[in-house]
């Protein structure tokens, strides 16, 4: 992600697609830690962006989502026309973890550092009660872990109401870009500019609890292990 | 963003598009309003995440990007096909702030607190230089405040290789959630499950200054601002 350079920079691009991994069989614990690192960055974002196309133009949208095996699990964002364009058409699941902004002595090698997922395929709807289950629960582990068990679990009418689309990892890559900027020489040689990284940090606040909740209510041990995990 | 739910939830939508705006003459301070929170939102985001068409399939990938007036600058995050697609045919910029998980009592209410702002358009690639410049600057302010007059600036070869994108916030939406879960009256009746919100927040880390830097470079004032803003 440079901000004002080429397209070229130093990331790492790993293809998960089935034919590239299944090539080289000799480095078959290279495409494990590939997928080890596309489960990575799937698992510590807590939101995706889905990408679909309606009348021939691009709509993406933020949604929620969880991870089952090699399954990514999806909740409608926002109107559920992104869900029904998404079912049996090509999607695309980008994934993004903005670790750093990179100042360069020039303006053109400044840059990002970043994990980043992206996730081509054909979406299904999930229209299995017992898949559709899984997949919110997967959903909701994702984002808010323990609640499914803590809270209320859906009821026939409400499952009935609510969209879930199933994504295969079949088609991802990963991108990352970590470490200093890489500048010129020359520019490294003169010395007028400062250069290095500044550092992103994401953190939970103290649990606000809902203002209809019984003032003395205990903020249960998994809401308050959600703080302690970033 | 429900995480559980049905896609029907308690944001505010607000449509920019000119038709829209220019319909409702006696509200031109909503019109305003509604043009100030779209800045707001865009305004407050570190990257934004870019949708193109490529081979009737949709391609989200994340860029940085600025604002001028009413036009947005994008740098290509990952390879100039995206950048080649997006010039004169439809995407769509979609920014994302996550401000909370909201737990509520049923899995069903899960939600997040979130402000996200999607624009639709033909995007163009700029080709004038003065208007690149501009644009380039545009981005690289936006991301790293201070950085466009501190670090070396694009020399002519530089700028060549540079790719950027314009896309006019003609038709824009910006869509709202705040505040506490919103339960069913028997959930929260019952009592059984705790509810509320878990705030996240994003900051910046000090500086960690180049290791080609000699060691007592002060880290300078835009710098240091930047983490002062978070």
């Amino acid at each position: 992600m440079p901000l004002a350079g080429p397209t070229i920079e130093p990331v790492s691009i790993q293809p998960l697609s089935p034919t590239t991994r299944s090539t080289p069989r000799r480095h078959s614990e290279r495409g494990r830690s590939e997928r080890a690192e596309l489960y990575a960055v799937l698992d510590e974002a807590l939101i995706c962006h889905l990408g679909v196309v309606l009348d021939g133009a691009p709509v993406v949208l933020p949604t929620c989502f969880g991870r089952l095996d090699d399954t990514l699990y999806l909740h409608g964002s926002s109107g559920a026309s992104s869900l029904r364009a998404g079912h049996g058409t090509p999607v695309c699941v980008t994934v993004t973890l903005l670790d750093a902004l990179v100042y360069a002595r020039s303006v053109f090698s400044h840059s990002a550092n970043y994990r980043s997922a992206v996730v081509h395929g054909t979406a299904r709807a999930v229209t299995d009660t017992d898949e559709k289950l899984a997949g919110l629960r997967a959903v909701v582990e994702h984002t808010t872990p323990g609640s499914w068990l803590h809270a209320r679990q859906p009821t026939k009418k409400e499952l009935a109401a609510t969209g879930v689309l199933a994504l295969d990892l079949a088609e991802a890559s990963v991108k990352i870009r970590s470490g200093p900027p890489i500048d010129e020489e020359p520019d490294v040689e003169a010395g007028t500019s400062w250069a290095g990284v500044v550092p992103l940090r994401t953190s939970f606040g103290a649990p606000e609890p809902c203002p209809l909740l019984p003032p003395d209510t205990a903020v249960p041990p998994h809401v308050l292990r959600r703080r302690a995990v970033s």
